[in-house]
């Protein structure tokens, strides 16, 4: 048996070492695994430390991403990369640091800040990777789903299920920026995905503005559905979800509370989840999406679940907590909760004085796929 | 044997009749099915007709009630018949022409008027029998609901699953009339259902009359729960939806079937269907409730459907057939459709005008039944 | 107002009494009472002591039919009575004697002994009431279903869901009994059934006789199924269960208990239920079927449970109770146990010696209503 | 701006190329790049082709391990590798030769050959990784599950939902090897993985060897459960699924063919699926497991679906293509499909000749996975 020639053909290589539980380094010892290598196999013992911990012990770190630093970039982005077929769209990615420079924020997801000059097109194209749009600032973009035109606005959540077409178009005279949440990282592991292009531009028709968009016409009216809808697809036939309304909603909660009664998660700190209006349950099959308000003053609990979730901050300033780091954040900063690792967030009065002085969280998580194969655990963590 | 001893003993009583497929009549018969009567057995042969038609043949009847009617008797009753513990409600009932006699609409619904005079307290308990209120005219009256007081409208529809503790208060100056619908005959022949009393009047806190109940602040925003709700008992728990959103989901759907886009039942017919925000599914276990617009001028097809539907005219007029009957309807007149009964609308100019010349029909019919055991069908009938 | 008059047209008979709860008696009482006859409408007040009780209160009552009569008389019927199209089946119903005389064994359930004699072919046909034979004793039926012969022998279940074509032959010397279970009174009462006639005889093709069903050969091989099946029908496609498996099963749970491990429903009470193997869930949409074996000497607690249940004594002697009434049973006896009645059952050593000296007692029911429309309670009842 | 420093601290490295579809490589783009590595980002545009594929490209490559060199390098690690506390396994998995040299068959599935010599005891341990075991040969091991000892013999299924305890224990003179199947590469990944430490050895009583385990004895019967189990725990209560009933369920797929019915995928190619009984889905949340039989001379259609599947051949011989690799196969050998690659095997007579000369083949995959997630898509490939 030639070994040597084997360390340049086989991807395997496999490495001896005197340690607890593992046998011990003999010349035998040395030959079978040679003989692992040319067969393309890795014994468990070496490896169970790393593959079977005894709680997760994710690769991907927890880590912040400035606004200011994303918004900058993307506009010299705007300056010098066109958008169009072929790069189709003008999206930068956050990068976890423990995942190897793949654009992964967590090892199923990934974030990213989309840009788009006034009167720019992204074509259109559609995949089987679950997404969605979240507006930090700005509004006036309009993407076109199935030839729906759906407005975005501030604050507003756009869920976009798989394999829907979609494009999407600036009406306005100033660029716009917004986060992109998919499941990329998940389907391409998994190897799931599916791509296609559509038009090069949506029609003159899809680029009017109606301030509802279709869906929002039939699926967004609390409570009801229509009767002529099938509705069997997977993911929502809702593609958006105000502001206005989840404001609404949150700002209720705290009220209740304040009122006596239960509403909210925890003292302080009211939650809205999205959801598909035809199940009741996760907007997306593979994505949870939610949006927290810590109010002034308050501080959630550190909790630990299995699962990695993205947040943005939407508004509102405050520190939070992820694992063994603490940031204090402000509008726009993105950042990153890999699986158990504990999270806590507070509010605090920022240099700028927001309205309410609370801390508004957009969170969103690979939850559904841990929920739907039952490998949800969560506990507190203090 | 002495067989004219059993005519008094025993419930079963067979008569031997000369029939296609029935058995010779001789005297072997006749000792055969005294035997039959003495130890309480009846043939297949003798009542497959019924028992086993080739399709349902409900002994419930078409049948049309008068709102003035109603509306009389109530206040008449409101004059003479108390409300309070033992009767506790002052509901009357509609009671199908081909049941018996019995209170019961359909097989399986109960559908009665409900009436309260200024002041009045409905006093408080609980049942395992779904139910709801659906407002044809007036307000001012509030339900408490597990301490939760929710306003009643008119257009409004408001939830009851089982087992929640509820009284009503009449707050203002004026009488008040509404229409429950409950399961009451369903889970009486199935023995299903049991009650409890609860407190005979309900707190001074809880006549105060929130423009929203806390269930609304909590699960009416559209597309949204929230995060806090555990969210597992049956049926909805939002216990009130508005007319107005209700009204608008409807507009929309017509508008948008004007535009060109699919949203409507068929041409010129939208519906909704309230449904239980944390199922997507339908608000009450046994009970489906929908709102039906036919726009001005237009008719639906005639359909039939496997299980029973009572029909309450919110606004408008035109016609209705069901069965062979055809009846000219005004708000608020009540009409059963039994099962596998043809039935179509049909909008005319009544001799008020209205705003939209529109008929609105308030249905609610024990669909989820059939389809939770499977056994719905539905055919065009034309 | 003439009143008279409707005495005549009106089922609904209204009679003012003075009782508790009760509005006085006066004239304007009984004149509003009329008032309600004549518009078919009846007041809860009148009725709400018996439409919603403090728990169920069937009118179906305890009740035993002795298998040595029911025998009698479908033999002496078999003598009498042909069977073909038109009678369609020689099946003889038990009538609960609280039902008013109709062939219900319980408000849902449906019990007869169907009776077949040598060559006899009961015809083809198919309807939506789901349907299972369960034999007392004999072999040599074959159940045609969509054309797969299916043998019949002691012991054994058969299930036949709705819709399914089906036709019985008796291809032996001898005459054959079993029990049919349908939910006949359940489609009954809320208008489901469809009938539909197929072939006056089957196929020689379908007279032999297979050791085992094709239905078995696809579906009876324990946790596994065939990867060529859809399996989206409502009901078990597994058209029989043999008894050697059933008592396998029963004797198993007893011998495990004896090791002292968890296997039992109580000690010395074993049961298994049959289900459908592509859900895992009971074998018919609206039938829950179970077979009970109390060891010798061994009796269960009583419990009480919504929904009923019709229990036929396969094999032993012993007491059983129900609600007030204890009675001896032995071989073929069936019995009925109406919602929330409380039943408990004691093996007896018998007049006859049998091999384990344990009661088995096969038992179906109404469960799987309850459970799909979440109406199902339990309780210990001592 | 150092973008020296840089090059060593971030691990995002971006090469402005010029491509289709890239923008054209410029100073400016340069430093844009610069500044993406030093924020950990990614633009979309330089990766969409590998991350947003037109169909499943999945890295990891079709390949076949013989069975002659595994159980070689088992026997010789099996000499020099003791099993115990910290290795916890003498498990030697399989690494996909595009997976980068880690033990991932495919990059949801781990398949290993585990080995374990007269007398040794492999400890108790527990993971929320589901397994299972499968027998090429011999037999003798047991499995003590929860402390219910499993025989294992050639052809049984034994599956392991997660976080049950279990170890294994050799009670014969000889040593014995079988195949091992987990998820651990898709939990490693998502990181959704928990492990704890059980006994060191299981007691006497568990070593004591019955023919069939308790769960067989609850759950082994077809068609029925038990009515004492609760039955909620993902993954099957049932804990072997033994080769006779494999074995027959098989033959009768293809002699119902022969008959002229419905019952195999394809002419020749018979098929089942190992289920949960409490559920008839799947046996493990995870994986999937189904038993393949080619007969004599038959040959299946190629097929091409999301997930990835390792197959060993369980018995006969043939050929089997995935992708544009062909292989013969014989006994033992074991091989990966990756996601969308086209899959067909041929029956052919071997050199030694085995008794029905059909070509049976045991197939795990992740397809619970893509079916939970809606992300399923199969296509016949020719």
């Amino acid at each position: 048996m030639n070994t040597s020639a084997l360390d340049f053909d086989s991807p395997v290589h496999l490495r001896a070492v005197s340690a607890p539980g593992q046998p011990d380094v003999t010349p035998a010892l040395e030959e079978l695994y040679r003989g692992f290598e040319q067969e393309l196999l890795v014994p468990l013992w070496a490896e169970i430390g790393d593959l079977m911990p005894v709680h997760p012990r994710s690769k991907a770190l927890p880590h912040l991403w400035r606004w200011e630093n994303l918004r900058k970039l993307a506009a010299q982005a705007g300056e010098i990369v066109p958008v169009g077929r072929g790069g189709e769209r003008r999206a930068i990615a956050l990068a976890n640091p423990g995942l190897g420079g793949r654009p992964f924020a967590t090892p199923t997801l990934w974030a990213a800040i989309q840009y788009l000059l006034p009167g720019e097109d992204a074509p259109e194209h559609r995949h089987t990777q679950h997404a969605f749009r979240f507006v930090i600032e700005g509004e006036g973009v309009w993407t076109v789903v199935d030839g729906d035109p759906v407005a975005m606005r501030r604050g507003d959540f756009l869920p976009q299920a798989g394999w829907n077409w979609h494009a999407h178009h600036n009406a306005t005279r100033e660029p716009m920026a917004w986060i992109d949440g998919l499941d990329i990282p998940f389907q391409y592991v998994i190897d799931a995905q599916f791509f296609e292009l559509g038009r090069d531009a949506v029609s003159e028709a899809e680029k009017t503005t109606p301030e509802r968009s279709r869906a929002e016409r039939l699926w967004g009216h609390p409570g009801l559905r229509p009767v002529s809808a099938a509705g069997s697809a997977p993911g929502s036939p809702l593609l958006a979800y105000r502001w206005e309304h989840t404001n609404r909603a949150l700002a209720d909660q705290l009220a209740l509370e304040a009122e006596g009664f239960a509403a909210t998660v925890e003292p302080g700190h009211a939650a809205v989840r999205y959801t598909d209006p035809a199940t009741g349950g996760d907007v997306l099959p593979t994505i949870r999406a939610e949006m927290h308000r810590v109010a002034r003053g308050a501080e959630t609990e550190p909790v630990r679940e299995t699962g990695s979730s993205v947040f943005a901050v939407f508004d509102g300033s405050g520190t939070v907590t992820v694992g063994g780091k603490t940031w204090s954040v402000a509008r726009g900063d993105l950042f990153v909760v890999p699986s158990w690792q504990p999270f806590s967030a507070k509010s605090e009065a920022g240099t700028t004085d927001s309205d309410s002085g609370a801390l508004d969280l957009f969170r969103f998580s690979d939850s559904p796929v841990f929920e739907a194969l039952r490998l949800s655990r969560t506990d507190a963590a203090r």
